[in-house]
């Protein structure tokens, strides 16, 4: 059996009784660490303190192992349980679909046990989850890479007076533009998008394509850190925003649709 | 301290660690038992296995409770350490916004532990979560009351390419009408919305609106008792859907938009 564990979002106190009870029964046990480490403040020490918590060592799959051996940790699952943890929920921000197709492929059995997701967690600024409309990925913009799409889509979901969540960037393991060239593997220090880099690259597209979809006196909420002790999340204007350290990663952004007075009596608990 | 707990969506077993411990250190523990009792197996069972589990005895907050009687439970989490268990996530399907809000009027602290809610747990069934326009609720019609909001933002959804998720209608603890009439509190027996009616109540409104927003060939995913170890996840058209027996509740229903080839791969392992 495989079980593909939501591990949750802060740290690893956010685990379920029903995911610990996976881990446990496990002979080994996998965690993804490249697409959302930085989230879950998996250091060397963040490990540590899970196999700690776990009593058994965690095999680290990081890009290269997920795309490449991931059929090696199947195999196994057909032999013996396997629990693979992901930050968050498997099925949230960042899904594992293809895990499962290709689980299901080689007749392995698969359980998800669901945990938060940002996708869910943002709730807790009072925006009802309902009036969400589609979700878009902001990527870093660069000299020569600076595409738009998400632009319509905040569009139409404003004309529907519905919020939009901005997920923001993660760069972790990236190879290195002089490594990719010189043909050895490289990597460039992992980074994350701010919600001031979020915003000023909004606003750039925004002035490029002149169609008032948004603006700086847009009304918008901040999160970072959710689900963990410190998490921050701030409302206001984009250009208010654009001023506000949010400290370490992640980051995440709502852009406001219309409002009910009762998302407005909560959003007035996080004004500046 | 006032913690808002959420429970996930199984049992028992999907409370997280971080949960676990806020029940742990409370002198009290309410749990919110009005809006999604029956999707927990919250029978007093239930009840009693969590007390077990938590070393503690639960006071059910049923609705009256929680209109009336909310500020007393604040009052003492001004005092000691309160939990209040709420199944999914505070802020998931079920916002518990208003209690927030009258918390903080009260000066009372808050904190919030996320878990699973309906609302991301539905990626399961390979659609993203990113590709959802705006969730509806689908209200049990009567002979008098047949309100079709919902349909026009599924069309719009579906204009966009984008998944609906629908919520089905729970009644727990409705005051029965005849009781009503004489003043005196009694309750019809609590009901949940199946897939096959909610699926008959969109083509009845379909029919009527005749706006082609979906048809009995449009596809869709039903989901019966997500994140419970007898989940059943069944893709297939209207048609198909309404003939399919999901058992027991919570019930709710994925209107399908445009689809990826990961999505469509993913769906095809839960084809009928």
């Amino acid at each position: 059996m495989l079980y593909i564990v939501g591990l949750g979002l802060g740290d690893e106190k956010d685990i379920t009784l029903r995911g610990l009870e996976a881990v446990n029964k496990s002979q080994k046990v996998y965690i993804e660490a490249y697409t959302s480490l930085l989230s879950f403040g998996i250091s060397q020490d963040g490990i540590s303190t899970l196999e700690k918590l776990y009593g058994k060592p965690l095999i680290v799959a990081d890009r290269e192992m997920v795309e490449e051996k991931v059929d090696d940790m199947l195999l196994e699952a057909r032999q013996f349980d396997v629990s693979f943890l992901v930050v968050g929920d498997p099925f949230g921000a960042t899904t594992h679909s293809d895990l499962v197709v290709r689980a299901k492929k080689l007749d392995v059995q698969v359980q998800v046990i669901y945990n938060a997701s940002v996708m869910n967690a943002v709730g807790v600024c009072g925006l009802q989850l309902y009036r969400y409309g589609e979700t878009v990925s902001l990527p870093f913009f660069t000299e020569t890479w600076r595409p738009d799409s998400f632009y319509e889509k905040i569009h139409k979901n404003r004309a529907l007076g519905l919020h939009t969540l901005c997920l923001l960037d993660i760069r972790v393991k990236e190879p290195s533009l002089e490594s990719l060239c010189r043909g050895k593997k490289q990597y460039e220090p992992p980074s994350f998008m701010t919600i001031g880099v979020a915003i000023d690259q909004l606003l750039e597209v925004e002035q490029l394509r002149g169609e008032s979809a948004y603006g700086e006196d847009t009304l918008c909420v901040g999160f970072a850190r959710l689900g963990s002790e410190n998490q921050m999340v701030v409302a206001g204007s984009m250009k208010q925003l654009r001023t506000v350290d949010f400290g370490p990663p992640l980051h995440c952004l709502t852009i406001v649709g219309k409002t009910h007075p009762l998302e407005e009596e909560m959003l007035d608990f996080y004004r500046n």
